[in-house]
């Protein structure tokens, strides 16, 4: 099976949940044995931050890759530490792949002809992970530049088994500035779902759905529910569950019956758990590791129970 | 001088000229030397591509320095190497920054909260190449999310003596999808140019620019036209001459009266100039060099002679 939606669903059906882990290591908040035995390895400040940084990841994976069907790491923070956090970034997403889970890479690209295809390359690799430099399943994709910059990525999923969420709806405060703006009838955000949908009925799977996927924020539940109307075979990213303040009644819109139809991620909840309510009160910092199969199972058994997601139990 | 606009405007004036040296390795492109030479320094295909782009881009460096203020690498082609390109694109930014230039690292960058900051505090480095793991002065930014997503790039830039450009008008020919969408009497891209101008009101300069620049495609004179007159305080960056059909006619209004207010970019038809009319009928593979310098000297000359840029020359 090489189609991108046909692979989610199934293993979104295998592990009956549509619960996606970020992976947003953060240096300030990693556990301290980690930042110490990576500081015994360099000298180089940035080389321990990315050594760290795979150490905790690769550790997550290990907790998680039984449990759900997929990651998204974020781009950003592995940047953040230079070319070094680039390589640990490569490596946790080959351990990813490596240990059978979907990978989305949230790097939210865009560039326009030559440019986007050169972005196309590198990390959407689909089905076989060595087809890409950086051996993604998916990538996230800011739609700004217009929808001609889509279809570079586009061509290069299809070509690989691969998929690409471009940015809808977000789920920051500040969304609405640019996306909410109503022009013929309808918002920005929109006219950037019509698009994405029309370019699913091109690339649909045996699952119904496309390969063009759509990031809509679950802080946005109304917007969420009625995105679910408009674009019938595009599956869905939703940020925003935890830590940024949405629950599981928020995201219960943006699923089909069957509990398909939309990936819930959450990042810090889960990679922090152990610093947070309610698992500080269970578990120490040496214990983290448990912290976080705590956190990833409340949040599967949560959807499970208030969300269509439940209905993957009896598939 | 650590104010961004300050030092940029500084440069445009020392070298006369606001002509911007795209850096856009494609490996089927270089010179056939450098590629070769790369490949028998290293077994792995993404390590000798990574090191035939530094030195392609060293070389056009050594070259450009002298001529122009500032160089823009575009991340997308360092990254479709993976992390050993990416490793590239960081000693690039080094080396433009150590022979003087400014570095507007062109990675279109955009996320929400604390990943914007991540982003932010990765690229912009500003007067000081080592206060970031990546050391460029400036990044390209993708407005889209919301104008809350452009505070923290702003925060850090102030900081750190840097500068960002948001994509406003971008030089594709579906540009028009989504920014040319119109509510409340104006097209997006004018709202984005309103979010942006109203940004440099608190970050002005002693040149009386702000540190928040605009990306306003050359391909569509009249929008960069209207734009100059909306966004007085807001530097260019305009994308779109030479290889993607504008001429200098095309970028004139970009300018102000004194030649400030915008730098021009080509790419392709500066790295690759002895592979094009009319540089290919005067310089073999061999003298790709000459052949930068050439199409370096021909584009400043060009912006001199039909463009306000020609005013530089008597400040």
């Amino acid at each position: 099976m090489k189609h991108f939606a046909d692979r989610l669903n199934a293993a979104v059906r295998r592990c009956q949940t549509p619960a996606l882990v970020g992976l947003d290591p953060r240096l300030d908040n990693l556990p301290r044995a980690i930042v110490a035995a990576a500081s015994e390895r360099t000298n180089s400040p940035a080389k321990a931050a990315a050594s760290a940084f795979e150490e905790f990841c690769s550790r997550i994976i290990d907790v998680v890759a039984p449990l759900v069907p997929a990651v998204k790491p974020q781009a950003a923070f592995f940047e953040q530490h230079g070319p070094a956090g680039c390589a640990a970034l490569h490596n946790v997403i080959r351990q990813a792949r490596a240990a059978g889970l979907i990978v989305i890479c949230d790097a939210k690209r865009g560039d326009i002809g030559s440019t986007a295809e050169a972005y196309a390359d590198a990390y959407l690799a689909g089905k076989s992970p060595d087809a890409a430099a950086w051996g993604a399943d998916a990538l996230t994709v800011n739609p700004y530049l217009g929808a001609d910059t889509l279809q570079p990525f586009v061509r290069t999923a299809i070509e690989r088994g691969a998929g690409i969420y471009v940015l809808v709806r977000t789920s920051n405060p500040g969304a609405s500035t640019f996306q909410d703006r109503e022009s013929d009838g309808r918002k920005l955000y929109q006219h950037v779902a019509a698009t994405v949908e029309a370019l699913n009925t091109e690339t649909l799977g045996e699952s119904g759905f496309g390969i063009v996927g759509a990031v809509v924020g679950a802080t946005y539940p109304a917007e969420l529910s009625e995105l679910r109307q408009q674009m019938p075979h595009t599956p869905f990213l939703v940020p925003g569950y935890g830590s940024q303040g949405a629950g599981a009644a928020d995201v219960a819109s943006g699923f089909t019956a069957n509990g398909l139809g939309a990936l819930v991620n959450s990042s810090r909840g889960i990679n922090f758990a152990w610093q947070r309510a309610p698992y500080r009160e269970h578990f120490s910092e040496d214990q983290w590791e448990q912290a976080v199969e705590a956190a990833t199972r409340d949040m599967i058994a949560e959807f499970a129970e208030q969300t269509p997601a439940g209905a993957l139990r009896e598939q």
